[in-house]
């Protein structure tokens, strides 16, 4: 089979493989819509997940099933399915503790295009397949469902993290499609006002659209001296930090209240140290938490998140900006991601032409 | 001063009384817009709380403040304000532990119209000014701010005891305004499905614009056997009771998946016990948690349900369909509430003309 | 192969069945130590989970594997094993929700002497090795490390169920073995004055050793009344319910102050309705919260509880009264759970001799 | 009245003010014990909250009530108290958030020696006695209550914070007396192994008496180093930081498991930021949670750490290594936390010869 792999730090290609073979939990499936991810951007172009190569890529998608292992109850072949990025060993004791994304290790839940090939091939494998995979609700649009792999599950983590109660003031540093997820989630737990930071228009109009009630523009000076403007110098409940990097902690802490918290779901490519004020963090005392983690993936996950959508809660397609259509069209997908055009939110492609 | 009050069980009318003294922390405030609430009728008819003479009536509304004590610090004369149901004593052990609604003892941080004069007089008092008021935000109609008194918090406090998550199905037992009130909670908590049950058209509709998915109604059959068959057997996450009786739990016990919870608001005012499903409680090792609780009050709690206003995420005032102007209002609109006709939901009284 | 088994409601004997096959992802082990359960008691005795004939019972112990399916990593044959009571599917929806105890449906994690054969025959089957089996510690005492099965754990879950938090008051209700490890889990977890309710001298003297500070002897009056007086009036933070039937939930929820939780590990056998007092559930308003559940399973559970036993935190071993030698003493172990002579807390059996 | 003051940085004095004057919330209390703390040496030799003059220091401590005010109800003339180093504004709306110890602003519930005179002066002043007096429980040594108003909250905070369950393996980082607490806390709340990281052998000594099972000396090699040998490569469940510096969490984030919790108790008082290393922090996806806080005070606080005292589960004597008598011990008392000599945990001051 081909797929779209990563070669070598900085270069990509299509190579040809051999169909990975199924065990007895697990699933073979087709993709029928993928969605390339920053996370893939970081992974070829900027090593973060160190040397790889013929790594097929991906990690975002809806696909059909071909195959599934003797010990697999409830998918058949034929089902149409939802892929978490994270599918998670579930016997292992880190997810018997509650951290299925760590089964096995810190981050191990992560597979695709990191400890396997991923989505980006005519076939990938789906371990554990019961517990990871979910069916596709009937009459959901493939390619929005596409996002609940990764940016649905994210951006809500993120929201969860920092714990948002009703009424709260929040703020999310950064409105990629992850950010927006995260005010989408805000407002669907009942956050107040929202601070969105960002600077592209069209990710400030989605931004909006989904619930966000202020906008902080970092071109127009300080996160900080905006936020503190904005709340009468109160600061924020809550922050979900969606962007930025080692240094964005120092603004998340410092618009924080005291008793608030930080949710980090941003992947932190680079530098030695998180920096965290020390003054702003209370001299260690300020009751300020701070929260970070990888989504949470598996079957149940996918379900709740795509009953939102089934009920009208959430609509992610807003943020599918660019389509494209035949496998082919991951290359030209992951090459938008990576140049981020003024256009663009998220590219979605649909296999199944 | 004139206040309308309970005479004795089963009997209301206008007493003149003093107007109260206000000590050191306090406040005297008078009435702007007032609402009576289905606790009074409970108070006066059904004797729920005992034998009271002469006692002024009432629990919800905006006041606009007339005195505060030598000790307050942040109200002043003039100030228009919304007050809460729940008006508890802030340093008790009980609000130490986090529970301020049963300071001083179990249910103590209830005053109004119950170890104190109400709302429904010409001027009332307010313990604890500082902690327990809250400033009327700029343009918010006095009417709809009366239902941040007891109707937004108690619904509110009903989906925060269920503790409804992310893509959780929930059921609402009881949609009356408080019912209304835990459906829009729970669609702003991130409920999928929402079980509204209830029978009243005017009161279904609402229901619907809040965010209910289906509409439960116990005249077409059993509550159980139409929640176990809308959900394929399944059964639903969370449970938030907002009427009934004393069997009530039955039904919210047997539709809770294992590990759900119920999260009771409902004020239960006969029987002997509340009833729990020993059998379908797992014979006591199911993890279906019950849950119930007073509505927090105070003034934190009055700021973060008014932003969710302000900023549009809630809109209480679709429960409004009987305006009265005066304060000679609360007479009829109480009456209102005892008879329920079919098209009330929740009456308000405008006291300023 | 032959095992001690239920024949039919009240009846026991001896049987001779298949050794259990091994499936890819099980294991099969022998037995080393054995402890008869009042559970039994009740399955046998009392037909609490209905009609059955030739189950093999037993479901507390350690073993020795004898064989492990194909995709076992972790455990091989020799190892000496700790066996939880309870072995969840850990891909099951319910576990991933954080419910493993409900697997596949309400209770279903509790497999042994239920839904299939128990630990009381030369050879038992155990699900998900790698997930449900733990290595005995080096040097621990295989006798009370099968305490580790069932009374450790459903003790300890019964407080965290009700929450324990430094200089909490509690009130253990039952101290039969459960109610024991109950107590001396409250006295881990912080608890202040430990209230042990029972009656018999040999439990009365380890409960005292377990760390309780108060005796309340339900042969010397209401139960309610003795710890209302011994707490001035104020009741107490926390209920561990280890005992009793349906009516206990009204001392439970009596003695409690508002905000407090009781947690329910005691199999409730009989009676249609769990019973809780409207008036001190403060009419559905109190915050006293009501928990229950079946002890948590599965190897992490056995691990961390195992290493409280090898820091010498906890010492079960004082509640084993009686032993006996070789598989053939489960019977006249289990008739001692039956009949409960005076000086009896807990058996066990040795089955190497 | 006399006290023994802050001059300025790096110089102390006796001085002479006038007697507090009482509100009519408040308490005017005399000492009866009190003990030094190395906040104190923070305050007056770093500087740490800043220039001050005349500011009489001392926050830990038990008293006896000279005076109330009109509206306290809960204590009189003569009552033996007591004292918590954070005294809240109860109503405050962080003290309503469940934050008290930050009620008006962070750190806010931090009075004594910061806002207002402390405790070493002839008489000392206590706002909202009702909400943050205790009484001495009858029979208690007043030294030993003395450690109630902070070693005991502030270590038993920590443990809270990093949220230790059972049979978790926990690191508490510094056994100086609030890290000894900890460990004493760690243990009481179900911890397995505690690595109790210090070098001096006096504290050392105690830490193995309070439930250290390990002990990590510094000057044996790294930290990191030693823990993750003693673990077996897989880190602790739990940190605890009760010493160190800006740095000390690089330490305390690298040997946490994903999903582990660090709970910082100690002051950081220099650097510009504290450093979490990015990589062992799973590049901000580990679910490493990070929490910190000032102690909890008031009322409620201390009567049930004083019950923990009572019975019998702590018993912060074993710290007291140096006494002395009359008020003017609190000079040499404080001189001996500033010098740390090797045979020193902590020195109480008994007023009343």
């Amino acid at each position: 089979m081909k797929g779209f792999a990563m070669l070598g730090i900085g270069r990509t290609g299509w190579i040809t493989k051999d169909k990975p073979a199924c065990g007895p939990l697990d699933a073979v499936v087709r993709p029928v819509a993928l969605a390339p991810c920053t996370s893939d951007v970081h992974t070829v172009w900027e090593g973060a997940i160190g040397e790889r190569s013929n790594l097929i890529l991906g990690h975002e998608g809806v696909g059909e099933v071909v195959e599934v292992g003797s010990l697999v109850k409830d998918f058949k072949k034929g089902d149409k399915v939802v892929i978490p990025a994270i599918t998670p060993d579930w016997s292992a004791l880190e997810s018997q503790a509650g951290y299925s994304m760590h089964s096995g290790g810190m981050l191990n839940g992560w597979k695709f295009s990191n400890a396997k090939d991923g989505l980006f091939g005519e076939f990938f494998h789906v371990n554990e397949a019961d517990g990871n995979l979910a069916l596709l609700p009937k009459g959901m649009d493939p390619a929005t469902a596409a996002m609940l792999s990764d940016m649905v599950p994210t951006g809500f983590h993120g929201v969860e993290l920092a714990d948002v109660r009703f009424g709260d003031d929040v703020a999310v540093i950064g409105i990629g499609p992850v950010g927006l997820m995260a005010v989408a989630g805000a407002a669907l737990r009942g956050a107040a006002r929202i601070f969105a930071v960002g600077s592209r228009a069209v990710c400030i109009d989605v931004a909006k659209k989904y619930g966000a009630t202020d906008i902080v523009n970092y071109r127009d000076g300080g996160i900080i001296e905006q936020i503190m403007e904005l709340t009468g110098k109160k600061g924020v409940d809550r922050v979900v930090v969606a962007g930025g990097d080692v240094k964005t902690m120092i603004e998340a802490v410092t618009i924080l209240k005291p008793g608030g918290r930080v949710g980090n779901v941003n992947y932190l490519g680079s530098g030695d140290y998180v920096l965290v004020p020390r003054l702003e963090w209370g001299c260690g005392m300020s009751h300020k938490q701070i929260h970070c983690g990888l989504m949470p993936g598996g079957r149940l996950r996918m379900e709740k998140l795509a009953a939102l959508i089934t009920t009208g809660r959430i609509d992610p397609s807003l943020m599918l900006t660019h389509r494209f259509n035949g496998l082919e069209g991951v290359e030209p997908g992951l090459m938008l991601m990576k140049d981020k055009p003024r256009d663009l939110i998220k590219p979605v492609v649909l296999v199944d032409k």
